[in-house]
């Protein structure tokens, strides 16, 4: 027996792949099975992401569909979209009789509408059916839209006994018990056990007596990032969603608050990165543009912005030469200095960890751009002055600006965020390219306004 | 009982705050722990975080060590540190006690040297002591590190009755029961029961007969980051840890991953905008100007390489003013651009989705590259003509070097990142200010050679 414990070690090689490959040209179904049958669902998904759509269609035809249910809910979702399209409605109805009613939710609505309505109407377990098309009911954002139809429920007026004899029917439809819901005879919950709280009562004892009372629940229509932030909060596991009347109508678990917190770091980060869509690196030139392009035009706009600013000044430059070497450097900073400031607050957005006061925090930056500006300017000053030989005023305007546009960087990357919160917008569009942006335009006007001031032109 | 059950809903308002405090000066202990009582630890944490240090430990101190050692692993981490300096060795091992294994040992991890020893002596659960100590062994980054040692363990000779009844008395000290770890005789893990099993299960069967002998687990030094992968990738929600011999040491849950998760998702946030440390919107100016300084520096430098470029080309300006005008531009779309392709290319190789090769991947880029460059080129080529009215060589000057910038800045922001990952570097250092910067620099070199060639100065 122990031979067969490992540790989790799988790797995709090309060997695997190629390996996989050749046996499906050979149509060898015996040794594809033998082959496949070792690996977990979620590493089959992996091997399939990497074959053509034929070959990953002709492995989910040969295995059964309780792995190929599995192995379609870890595909990636454009491989999953083409497979998809590829199998008949009947095919695509007897995988979603094996998953439970989330995951099945969650493939139905990526269909196209007419298929459906086709797939919902062959899929053979009545009951099944109709749990999932209420789940389709829901937006995915909400807690209805995570949640699945399998829980464990016991009637608070059972006893512990009878309550273990008649919860072996429900369990074994559930992969993992997490709670055992106690509900009143209208349904509503009332109260949470654990599998651990019945096996160490008595047998004669009735539920409402065990039961914890205190038991957590979220709303269906709760929106789903709340719910993962309640659920991390707490150091839940699975948590109950009950209707406006406290009607027990689902559970969600961990593991799909995981996708949910892993999609939305995903999301911000592309934000600060100035990336609009979902998009992955192995997606078309055609999707990638379409993601990327919007910033890059934003940024396209606000370097006209700047082109004019300086063709506003261009007496000025042809005067004094020296500051437009420092053009770009006035630049970076406040791009830097904004990009900065503004993922310390919209991290701290994020974690609720950013109280009230924007006046506070304003002036906490203030002092922090401050500092920064000053240690900057100093060294900024020693070069342009030895190295470049800059005159005494064309010094001091540039440390001066590097320091306005420092202070003003920070504010504005602490400010925009904490508006846009204020507002209902999600912080994280304000990040990257819009505060470099907006950034390199009042940085560069700013520094030819303070040359102005000082050097008088 | 239903009166009880309610959605989660606590908020953190500035009347509840005040109301604590008033509480704390009128030393109204017993009006505090009737207020509190109700509130989960989690609350109470929050609660704390915007208290004077002197009110947290007065209501630390006020509070059972059962409630308040939950609230200590919730505290802020700054906030928890001063707490405990205001604790004597005592008072921390009271805490702790009250602790599993893994939180006891993040603590005391958190400890200066010297009184790490004495709180451990002060320990009185000799058990929890030394599972403690073993588990501080561990470095924090591995899964030693984040496992605990609670876990309900059976014989694989053990019957399902005899089973029942054993663990009757192993799981009460377990919060929650996920898997029963089946060991040999010398503790080798050999296999893995849920509790769901065991229910479902004849009361004479053997443990062997029963338990599922294909059970996942990690080695206690595997890499923390690998292990929330792992975990994430198969779904599961607890994951044995064995040492070299598959002796079973601990485990490891869901919710220390979503931690490890989390983390990880801030790090890389941050490290994109440039913040060096671990740092969050409430700490100190000096705290926030060290992790932020470093990365401005490093942007001052380039926009001083920026400034020697253009002082090489100064004649060359006063010739052509009308190229000034567009070094904001260049600079910014490179930057844009830059960040753009790295941020893709750190997510793929953070989920191992970005396959081996570099040649094709860089190609791609560069079609994206030109396809992006040729939309902004059109755009500019317009605006310079009509607007700025630049010459016929003046424009073609700009379209040709944003389109080679744009290229270039694609090739540099996926080229950077992997050729650091195959070196065994994160990759995420190489995105924000050191992608932003390096193609400030190269972009404005290329400019001005390519004005060179087409306007030949």
């Amino acid at each position: 027996m122990s031979e067969e414990i490992e540790n989790i070690q799988f790797e995709l090689t090309d060997e695997l792949i190629s390996q996989v490959e050749r046996l499906i040209e050979a149509r060898d179904n015996k040794a594809l099975q033998k082959l496949l049958k070792d690996f977990h669902h979620a590493d089959i998904a992996e091997i399939l992401d990497e074959l053509d759509l034929d070959e990953a269609i002709y492995i989910i035809k040969l295995l059964d569909s309780e792995t190929t249910a599995d192995i379609l809910m870890e595909l990636d979702e454009d491989n999953r979209e083409k497979v998809l399209r590829n199998l008949s409605s009947k095919e695509i109805a007897d995988e979603i009789g094996e998953l439970d009613t989330d995951d099945a939710a969650d493939i139905i609505s990526e269909l196209p509408e007419d298929r459906k309505r086709e797939v919902i109407s062959h899929i053979e377990d009545k009951e099944h059916q109709a749990e999932i098309e209420e789940l389709l009911a829901y937006h995915e954002d909400t807690a209805g839209g995570l949640m699945a139809k399998e829980l464990v429920k016991v009637y608070e007026t059972w006893t512990v006994a009878g309550c273990l004899r008649r919860i072996r029917g429900q369990a074994k439809e559930v992969t993992r018990v997490h709670s055992i819901y106690v509900v009143d005879k209208k349904n509503k919950l009332v109260g949470r056990l654990s599998l651990k709280d019945l096996i160490v009562a008595k047998s004669d004892q009735k539920i409402a007596e065990i039961s914890n009372s205190s038991v957590d629940s979220v709303n269906v229509h709760d929106d789903a990032e709340d719910v993962a932030r309640i659920m991390q909060k707490y150091d839940l596991e699975a948590i109950p969603v009950v209707d406006d009347n406290q009607i027990l109508l689902g559970r969600i678990t961990i593991d799909d608050i995981v996708d949910v917190m892993k999609e939305e770091a995903e999301k911000d980060y592309q934000l600060a990165a100035g990336i609009t869509a979902d998009v992955e690196a192995d997606d078309s030139i055609w999707e990638l543009t379409k993601a990327r392009l919007p910033w890059l035009l934003i940024g396209m706009f606000g370097g006209i912005g700047a082109a004019s600013i300086i063709n506003g000044f261009s007496d000025a430059m042809l005067k004094f030469p020296a500051l437009l070497m420092f053009i770009p450097l006035i630049q970076a900073t406040a791009g830097n200095v904004g990009v900065q400031s503004s993922a310390i607050v919209v991290q701290g957005l994020a974690n609720d960890s950013i109280d009230g006061n924007v006046l506070s925090r304003l002036f906490k930056e203030f002092l922090l751009g401050l500092v920064n500006g000053l240690a900057i300017a100093c060294i900024v000053l020693l070069i342009s002055h030895f190295v470049f030989q800059t005159t005494y005023l064309e010094s001091l305007t540039i440390c001066v600006a590097l320091i306005s546009v420092i202070i003003m960087a920070a504010l504005i990357g602490t400010f925009i965020p904490i508006f846009l919160d204020k507002r209902g917008i999600d912080a994280a569009v304000a990040t990257g390219p819009f505060i470099t942006t907006s950034n390199d335009v009042f940085g560069i006007l700013m520094y030819f306004l303070i040359a102005k001031l000082i050097l008088g032109f």
